[in-house]
């Protein structure tokens, strides 16, 4: 059977191809792949940063929600016609970190749709054990938002946010977006800084608090707003060295930092900072099988704005065209790519 | 009634003076010093880096073990004859720090020995809530060490060294190797990484398996003896860039990195480690109550070689010559000066 799929090509470029889709191996479930969003790292593939993971002719894309098409031998819990999505990371068992129990983060860790192809397809065949079924009444468009919102439900997990606490989110893109609304319902008194204008007033809209460290102080904005005592956990999702000084200086005593940004290259860092008020910082990669159930519990539960974080819907005959407008336009919070509809 | 006090003068000079010693005032403990060792922290007042702080006419000192000469009117629980040591915090118990219960790093901590006058004198008065009972049959000249020991066991428990694991301690100096013994008593399996030959020769006869970074590839030697896995805990106690390059590379997934060095300048850190295998980093100052009452079983239970610490005792008079001798001298590791007695 022949279906399209989206190849990235290399330099900017999408390939729409029509590819055969075999039956779903042992273990494997085939899925209609309904909605797949553009997250950060696809825009980084789609710039040729990561040419050397990805190749030349790779199908990208892991934010997906579907339904099963087939299964394959020896699959039980899931049917066709299942609504699910993809916890899109494939382990090798063996390695150190596999035997404590942190598969999330294997030493071989294989993540789908970066390391084989992914879902910015009308058809996508996985291992069963990455399936998560979707709650009853939760919409497929939405649906798209549990892999980022997993990401931002176990960086708040790390951070160990405690109600009243007070929380720094640096960095007001999508998963810092995503991080506020998390630290909100655990009960965190949550202020994003931001100096893009358009998502200041984006964090507003949710009603967050916001900072411009273009334009204030945004240590002692936050020291002010906390009687003297910093935020009690800052989530690091700038990857800028402002963000990084930002990050200790606003910092309480014994406060947690979140390393949730990708630095490629290493900023100075205040260390001192870190010894004087015994600061923790702790990196937070992916996510576990619990921040994907949780994920959809928030959604289904209507602690986050799903219908405000998506502002654009393209077919993905349209894929090229909708990373373009999302790399130059700031405005743009998440796109999704419709992958067996019109947008 | 006058007694001796060895004053810091600025600029690597003491000054032996006679100075009154009055009466303890309520609540306060007048202490008989018996000895004092020199802290890493007198060394840098000796060098002249913290005249900002200690002024130019300071009694220092605060790694101390003495006995009870007199006490102030309401002080219970102390009597003249008893053997102490001193925990040289005196915390203001209102800011936001101390009202969680980290009175060890109030925001408005006063260092005695540094933001007061110190130990380098026969008689020293401090608040009682300061001093630790010695107990019965530890030497006052090994009780010396329950300072820098205290420092050692809070560094351990914020890095809960558990038992089996590897521990990687970058730095050789006596708190470096102070933490490697409390580590191993811990149960970890303790590697020290140290470029002086003269230490590296001293942890090995205390029994550490170690590392010379300026003749091997430190990480590359941790990953091997760990079966690619790396160093569960790490204590960054050296303070140097290459050190925090160390500390990243050598880690495990999901390793602690215990911030103990005092870094006066940012150096480059490897977040993308971070991020990446979910390292965390703990900042540790000082210490808190329960870390004396470890470091006083320890040193009583014999799991601290204190007599191998020990590498110099100095009069009070020799106190200049002591400091000048620790300076220059790559052999040494604790020098004391006996306060009320000859070397």
């Amino acid at each position: 059977m022949q279906t399209t799929a989206a190849f990235y090509t290399g330099d900017r470029t999408f390939s729409i191809e029509q590819v055969d889709s075999p039956q779903p191996g042992p273990g494997e479930v085939q899925i209609d792949v309904a909605y797949c969003g553009i997250c950060g790292t696809d825009l980084h593939v789609y710039q040729g940063h990561m040419d050397a993971r990805v190749g030349s002719h790779r199908v990208i894309g892991h934010e997906m929600s579907g339904t099963v098409a087939e299964i394959g031998v020896g699959v039980a819990g899931f049917a066709p016609g299942d609504p699910v999505v993809v916890r899109p990371l494939d382990h090798c068992g063996t390695c150190p970190a596999c035997k404590r129990g942190h598969q999330h983060i294997c030493q071989n860790l294989k993540f789908l749709g970066l390391d084989t192809d992914g879902a910015f397809q009308q058809k996508w065949t996985v291992p069963v054990h990455t399936l998560h079924h979707l709650p009853e009444g939760l919409k497929l468009a939405h649906a798209a938002l549990i892999e980022p919102l997993a990401v931002a439900c176990h960086d708040v997990g790390r951070g160990k946010v405690q109600d009243g606490e007070d929380v720094l989110v640096i960095g007001g893109g999508p998963i810092g977006m995503l991080i506020a609304m998390v630290a909100r319902h655990a009960g965190g008194v949550v202020t994003i800084s931001e100096i893009n204008e358009h998502r200041i007033a984006f964090a507003q809209g949710l009603g967050f608090a916001t900072i411009n460290p273009a334009q204030a102080d945004a240590a002692k904005t936050v020291k002010k707003a906390t009687g003297g005592k910093g935020a009690d956990v800052v989530f690091e999702v700038s990857g800028s060295q402002p963000g990084v000084e930002l990050m200790t200086d606003a910092a309480a005593t014994r406060a947690r930092i979140v390393m949730v940004a990708i630095h490629a290259t290493a900023p100075k860092v205040d260390l001192f900072q870190f010894f004087w008020r015994e600061i923790e910082m702790l990196g937070a990669r992916v996510y576990q099988p619990a921040d994907y159930e949780e994920a959809m519990k928030l959604l289904s539960g209507g602690a986050i704005d799903a219908d405000a974080m998506i502002t654009d819907v393209k077919g993905l005959d349209q894929v090229g065209d909708a990373f373009a407008e999302l790399a130059g336009n700031p405005r743009a919070m998440k796109t999704l790519i419709n992958c067996n509809g019109e947008a």
